[in-house]
């Protein structure tokens, strides 16, 4: 019998050129613009911020921490969990470290970690807010504080930075953080038998103690899991408590919620799908498989798989984004997808990667991979222009200038990406998912390596084993893998099979092989010093269509290439687009353009273009005679690209 | 040289059997209903409603104006302009008096005019909330009072009530209102310079020059329409000096409202569209159609012109219904029509029937009564149920009650008829609009004599003269006209030729005749002593489609039979309606159910249906695999009659 290893893996190089781009990107202008924004130094505008709440001024986070520390005078200013945009920019910024040293902006950062801490409370409290204008509040108002969810992201930040960087004070804050939270929190007498508002805190235990070791934070992760939804009533009886009148909320609107909003109107046992926020949904999610995966507690694995499948299948667009609806920012229910009202919010496709990244350590199935890659290339990616300076909050399916302004149901649909937002939590969210990426390349269970994304790479294990994959994907398909083995260890290679790519072709050491499709994966046994893998995926344009449940996409289609959803754009096309009626065919032009969008995939199919009704003609006419249409090419680019050039109107699903 | 009489008409008697039904049923349910709610006697909810902003006691309206005069004590409860429910629902009452004489009905209302009378106070002012609880703040935040908009509604009940009672008190209050307006408003220094944010005192203002002969009234009506824009800060300046806090609005929110909103951001003959709320809009045309006609200003016939030109060929409903947005219950841009966010005010129907019938006073155009007659048999009609109890304020063309109450963006959406509403403009808006319906058949200009309606009836003319319709309309086409003429006066009679006739078979005397349609109407010359005209519409159920300038209608259809417009309801249908494709083809069948929804023409027309894909099914799959269907027919029935059997989808425009 095989005696398999258990390999570790030690680091990955990411080689990928479209993805070292991006990687780049937040090097040398996300991060530097995204701290002079913090930092209140950078020319933006967030007047035309859909989402602005009535913000109007800048950032004000480092000023918060400024105050809060007792180096600066002043009220705090923004959102209550303002501070969580210093902390998500600290983790893109400790991720980037690994890929791209960078001893200027390590200063800042080491600096900024000494601030935090000036600002921690001697308890290891730190939420500026509260400890700035209202230091009575503190707890008592969890539906809207957003206290953990920010203490949380500091501790995703402090576990990232000292993992990358050994700065001990980083891990101390989020320790001492974690350490304030469980002495108020827990079903003992005396503590908060409570939870946040927004799920945050329970992956960031998760990972505490993944770095850690230590079992008290996986316990009060999972007790903040457990906990939710027992008394469907405690955020009104701590309203009640705090003070009932609206005046006193944190946010203005948010108590009109309803439990369900908050997830807690019933334990997560009980929940049989996931209802509101959709941000809150996919970070409890993926608290929940961290906590599910290292208690084996089988009733949260139930409603990870349970909450999946139906984002997955019910309620997720083509390009991954989730949660139909401006209001609230939240889900709808199963098989609503509109298309022009959509609000997709980029943390959102962001938290479904961590929570698809999750679900990948706990099945080796092929469909986490395919949603994660989906949201790579598509739904989150989208999420911030070429420059690396402008950001999607929202991202449509289809838009048009005309309808943001003109129809209010639309007006939170912006049709190019904006400077910044009043709630900024978007921008710097997809930073540290970019710099990160090298993270969500791989995962070993046991005796198998997954390696379930095409990105290239050079992964170093131990005992020696390194994978290098080469490629230029997502233009081409052609995947090579090298595998060094000196020490003859042996594992299992798993190499997910895109549920795009129906039809491959697969050599190992030259010689085709036909593996079979177990669960999306094909399994390769690897015992040699050395082996390589040639894969071949369809990467034909596929003319895509809606389940028929979906009744916004009925009789429409949507055009893939390998992972790439593609958008018609006003700029390659004569509007209005809806006049276009592609053909699904064989036919279908695509060629590489490397000036293009810093080098994109551009598809062209046929289409026949209805010629445009007379302005002046009658509204309504007979629709038995016929009507004029020419052939007319429709120019298609990477949706994730779109609104990277002049304004006008885009469309992912388009008319037959 | 013929010389022709000017006939002037006496008195028009409704005979049709579908009007008459209606008519009764304003007289025996709707009239005795809404008394009973206004006086907070009915069992009624208006939680329900989604306009109830905040609103959830009973109607209090009757209460409001016993408090005003002094008959009881208490405060204002409910919109400023509560009073206006019971104004339409008394004009109501006054049309019902001259088809139905009804003494036990004719001593409530009188009653009610002297209760109105007590109300007022002795400058002639009336709106019972400023009156109670505001005396210090009259005519101070016009943007919002709705003071004027109020009057205006008592001024046209007066008008009313006064022409079909000869109450003289009725006429008198009406009078002493325009006297009060007419003092506190103009040019001359001392008065305000200003207007209502909500139109209506200009159309009221002529219906009491009309009533009274009374110049001045016209006058003051003229003044309104030129002022308006004239000073586009008019409304915030007034804000500012009546105390600028939020708090001390009298309807929160309208403030955010931009002067488009109130048309009030330049006079009207510079404004190129009609702006912001449709009903604002269209009670502003019909005043301004009124003061065009009596005045000859031809800067508001062309702006009449302008306003009809954009809502009819451009935003307007197949159902007549207008008004797209429910944020401000507003238009929002050329061919923006989207079916299951649409707003489509009843009142806004109701708004369009009063300017298409002043717009026939003006231009003899057959598309004015295309307009009419629309409004009539679908938009406006629509907006209550078969029991006359139950109403629609929001009439979409696409409904589902999963996404009402799923989808926050729809949820202004009802898919059944509510009891009452918060804001109860809509009930007795339509119920005066049915039960003066007589008066909306004909239109005399000069010699002229236009028959714009299908509606049976017996008309009478002075010199004897009488023309009697008969039909079975809107179900048969065959629309029988007797001409009685003992003094063998000469005039012209015009016909409407409807759009959706474009073929026809007329005969005059039994001689088949071919006239020439111009601008929509034949017209016959009457000289005889008696004459028979016989009209064969084209009743054939046509297949419609929209501009394809309306995106959202892109390759569908909807199924039209002379006016009136169909839809299929998931009673009798298969849910989901959207997997229905219809094949539009002269193989239609259609039956006239006397049985069903007291009476109707159903339309069953040959369609594919999808076979429903599989709820576990992957969300995205290749279009270019075959999707099963089967031959199903698909049943409609007209649109004003939806939503009367079980709560359920709803869709008037189909996927072919």
């Amino acid at each position: 019998m095989q005696v398999y290893t258990t390999p570790k893996l030690n680091k990955v190089k990411v080689t990928s050129d479209f993805w070292k781009r991006y990687r780049e990107l937040v090097v040398k202008e996300v991060l530097p613009y995204q701290w002079k924004v913090m930092n209140d130094e950078a020319d933006i505008s967030i007047s035309e911020d859909p989402q602005n709440n009535g913000q109007d001024k800048n950032s004000h986070a480092i000023a918060n921490l400024k105050i809060a520390a007792g180096q600066m005078k002043g009220h705090h200013y923004g959102f209550p969990f303002q501070d969580t945009d210093v902390y998500k920019w600290l983790e893109a910024a400790a991720y980037s470290f690994g890929y791209h040293p960078n001893p200027d902006l390590k200063k800042i950062t080491d600096n900024l970690i000494d601030l935090i801490a000036d600002a921690q409370e001697d308890d290891g409290y730190l939420s500026t807010y509260f400890q700035i204008d209202a230091p009575e509040r503190k707890f008592k108002r969890l539906q809207q504080s957003h206290e953990l969810y920010t203490m949380g992201h500091y501790i995703e930040a402090g576990v990232a930075y000292h993992h990358e960087t050994g700065n001990e004070k980083a891990l101390e804050i989020a320790k001492r953080m974690a350490d304030c939270i469980d002495k108020n929190f827990g079903l003992e007498e005396g503590k908060i038998h409570g939870y946040d508002g927004h799920p945050e805190i329970e992956l960031a235990l998760s990972r505490l103690y993944e770095e850690t070791g230590e079992k008290r934070y996986l316990d009060l992760a999972h007790y903040f899991l457990n906990q939710r939804g027992q008394d469907p009533a405690f955020f009104e009886k701590q309203i009640k408590a705090d003070g009932d009148s609206a005046d006193r909320d944190l946010i203005a609107g948010m108590r009109d919620f309803p439990r369900e909003y908050y997830l807690a109107a019933e334990p997560i046992k009980d929940q049989k799908v996931p209802h509101g926020h959709a941000v809150r949904v996919v970070y409890l999610c993926t608290g929940m498989a961290y906590v599910a995966r290292y208690t084996g507690d089988k009733d949260l694995l139930a409603a990870c798989d349970r909450f999946w499948n139906d984002i997955v299948k019910r309620q997720m667009y083509i390009t991954g984004n989730i949660g139909q609806t401006t209001t609230g920012e939240a889900f709808t229910y199963d098989y609503d997808l509109p298309n022009d009202t959509d609000y997709g919010e980029t943390c959102a496709s962001v938290g479904m990667s961590f929570f698809a990244r999750q679900m990948l350590n706990i099945h080796a199935k092929g469909e986490y991979g395919d949603v994660l890659e989906k949201e790579l290339f598509n739904g989150a990616l989208s999420g911030m222009a070429l420059d690396g300076k402008h950001f999607f909050y929202v991202n449509p399916l289809e838009a048009d200038p005309k309808a943001s302004k003109g129809n209010p149901g639309k007006s939170h649909v912006l049709t190019h990406r904006a400077d910044w937002f009043g709630c900024a939590c978007c921008p710097a969210n997809l930073a540290r998912l970019i710099a990160s990426v090298d993270e969500y390349l791989y995962t070993v269970n046991g005796d198998t390596i997954l390696s379930h994304q095409f990105i290239s790479n050079e992964a170093e294990f131990d005992d020696g084993l390194k994978i290098v994959q080469t490629n230029h994907f997502p233009w081409s398909g052609d995947i090579h893998y090298e595998i060094e083995n000196p020490n003859d260890k042996s594992f299992k290679l798993g190499i997910r099979i895109p549920s795009w790519s129906a039809n491959f072709d697969l050599e190992v050491n030259g010689q085709a092989k036909d593996l079979p499709v177990e669960d999306g994966f094909i399994y390769i046994d690897v015992d040699d010093k050395s082996l390589t893998i040639d894969l071949k995926l369809d990467m034909g344009v596929k003319f895509m269509r809606a389940s028929n449940r979906v009744s916004d996409d009925f009789d429409k289609v949507a055009i893939q290439r390998g992972p790439v959803v593609y958008a018609a754009e006003e700029v390659d096309n004569q509007a209005p687009l809806s006049l276009y009626q592609v053909t699904p065919s064989d036919q279908v032009d695509y060629h590489f353009d490397e000036k293009l969008l810093d080098g994109v995939g551009v598809v062209k199919v046929a289409a026949q273009r209805q010629k445009i009704d007379d302005d002046n003609a009658p509204l309504y006419v007979d629709a038995t005679q016929p009507v004029e249409t020419e052939s007319a090419d429709l120019t298609l680019v990477p949706y994730y690209s779109w609104a990277n050039r002049e304004n006008g109107q885009m469309r992912v699903w388009l008319n037959k």
